[in-house]
């Protein structure tokens, strides 16, 4: 028997939070995104989950190609591109859409003819800074890329930094929607622009988001990108990590627990040993407080998270014992929950999800 | 082409801390910790790092019978136990050494007979207050696990709670092994006290560490516990994680980065994005100024990590380019400075190593 720790992936979650998006983006097609291996959920859970997206968009080659030969017909897009020329062969033989985003990415198409018809979607960097060509540049490298015979179309792309914001003091939507008008002016070819955050707010920016293509990530997976809570959106979760306490203390008062004797008891408790710790995934910096849940009720976390095991605070809990259920995150609790709680954001706490967790497939309020 | 990210493993410097523990320690014979995919190191390469350790120990269970299966001949521990009655044969018959640490698993062992014969460690909670038997119960659990006509050795274990702070205001060291010594008195059987913390605090403490196993875990990966830097203590790093700038943007005053738009330029900068994030492992909570090194040169993070790209400071490297060396913890950073930024420690940074990261091997001071 492994440890008893288990993520349960809820593939029908999945696809309730594509409807989800599909609803608040009616007219935009639809990458759904599944980098980092779907965001831990599983490469190829990502495709049964978001079969009915249509494209999937990720950052990794070897994904790419690997959903090509399982039977991803819809297009892919490679987020960042490729990194080596010897790759522009592979996007026209396996129908792969790639981002190009630095003049040496538009080099290698250049260089690298007769292989074939290849789409593109050519990026701006409209303030967020990382990817991507200024507006000032933009015309040029679109010209230079349109010149080259292989390349087919070529949509244009930007990315928000302050999407779950849409007031934000320094750099707001309508702001980078504006530099990417001003950059992208009549050119020719397809927009996308919004991410989780620019769909979820589709609604109130309107006409704004003028977007073909939209590339939801998080929201897919049950989680916001900030702001309102995934209820308020009706997103569901879509992984729910399960453990047990494998270890009871009586403690009291002026005893501490875990490394750094970081918590104090101030009177007699009973604490329980889960089995998961950062090694699997749940982040070492939630402190003392995080909420979990053992046997259906609800209670916290105290004293610091070790590598393969955490404790909690079982006073709340009749008959705990060893083996009582434990849910980390997902069904009951929502992932956005616990990573603020440890001043993260649940897009970590999902694709930290270690190898040596066991992953299910099941519906939601069953054990999967 | 994958993303130009990968972490290279150090088997010789695996051995060296190896001989390092050794050094410390030389009455004790050496669990060497291999847990947690051995800390992000893979456990095929834990077993040849460690080839002269005299046992390993984790917690997986599958990975104990990987170890059997692969040639391991040696001592194994399951730090944790087993989770199952029906996993006591197992223990008989690959010669797996289990933790007891709590009264379930007693029985388990009393429940399942005439398997052949099973090594224990018995587990001592001497202030952790995470798994083991209180002081007080611990003599009766003896009685009972030494009345089982399979249980061979019977081995004492604890575990410290402070053992990278001597005198730690709330528990220290010396408490603990009171407490182990009143609660095991002069039951027979051999003593397993140290962790890394232990092992190099072993000549300040001297005979009071009577161990007849160690059980270092993170000082064989090139890391401290805490306290003093791992070149004070001759440990060498054993995984150098590399990338390489992906992307170049030149900012002006008032101009943000990444999400959030945290970072604000002062003045003119170049910014270089580097293939990255935080679903490869890097802590998402590594703040501005974390230290990078780009072409040999030191730089910092700048802005918030995302979750396949980071930004850094490329105003200090002259000559930086698209595809630039970049070097996040390892050869020449050790992990800890990384880990000390972003307010965690080194452990979890290798640990989260994620699996879309390629993994090489070689020696420091090469490319891997």
């Amino acid at each position: 028997m492994p440890r008893p720790l288990s993520a349960t992936i809820h593939l029908d979650s999945m696809q309730h939070n594509l409807q989800r998006a599909r609803m608040e983006a009616p007219h935009a097609n639809i990458w759904a995104v599944v980098k980092a291996n779907a965001y831990g959920h599983g490469l190829e859970r990502g495709m049964r989950g978001f079969a009915q997206a249509d494209g999937l968009a990720l950052v990794e080659t070897e994904g790419a190609l690997w959903l090509r030969q399982n039977g991803w017909n819809k297009p892919i897009l490679l987020l960042e591109g490729i990194f080596d020329a010897q790759d522009v062969p592979m996007l026209a033989e396996h129908n792969i859409n790639s981002a190009v985003h630095n003049i040496e990415q538009v080099k290698m198409l250049e260089y690298t003819r007769h292989v074939g018809p290849i789409d593109v979607h050519l990026k701006m960097n409209t303030g967020m800074n990382r990817l991507g060509f200024t507006p000032g540049e933009y015309e040029a490298a679109y010209r230079r890329l349109r010149a080259i015979p292989d390349v087919r179309h070529i949509t244009h792309m930007t990315h928000f930094a302050n999407a779950d914001e849409l007031e934000h003091p320094r750099l707001t939507i309508a702001e980078q929607v504006r530099r990417f008008k001003y950059g992208a002016g009549e050119l020719p070819g397809e927009r996308s622009l919004s991410n989780s955050g620019g769909v979820l707010h589709q609604g109130e920016l309107g006409d704004a988001l003028s977007n073909d293509w939209v590339r939801p990530g998080i929201m897919l997976y049950g989680g916001t990108p900030g702001g309102r809570s995934a209820l308020d959106y009706n997103l569901l979760p879509t992984m729910t990590l399960r453990s047990e306490v494998i270890g009871i203390q009586q403690i009291a008062a002026g005893d501490t627990v875990g490394y750094g004797s970081r918590f104090e008891a101030t009177g007699p408790m009973t604490i329980g040993v889960v089995a998961c710790g950062y090694a699997d995934g749940y982040p070492r910096h939630a402190p003392h407080g995080t909420p979990v849940i053992v046997d259906g009720v609800a209670t916290r976390l105290v004293g610091r998270v070790s590598m393969d095991m955490m404790t909690v605070d079982l006073s709340p809990i009749a008959n705990a014992r060893i083996g009582s259920k434990v849910t980390l995150w997902g069904d009951g609790l929502p992932v956005d929950e616990v990573a603020q709680a440890a001043g993260t954001i649940g897009y970590e706490l999902m694709c930290a999800l270690a190898p040596r967790v066991r992953v299910l497939e099941g519906r939601m309020g069953t054990d999967g």
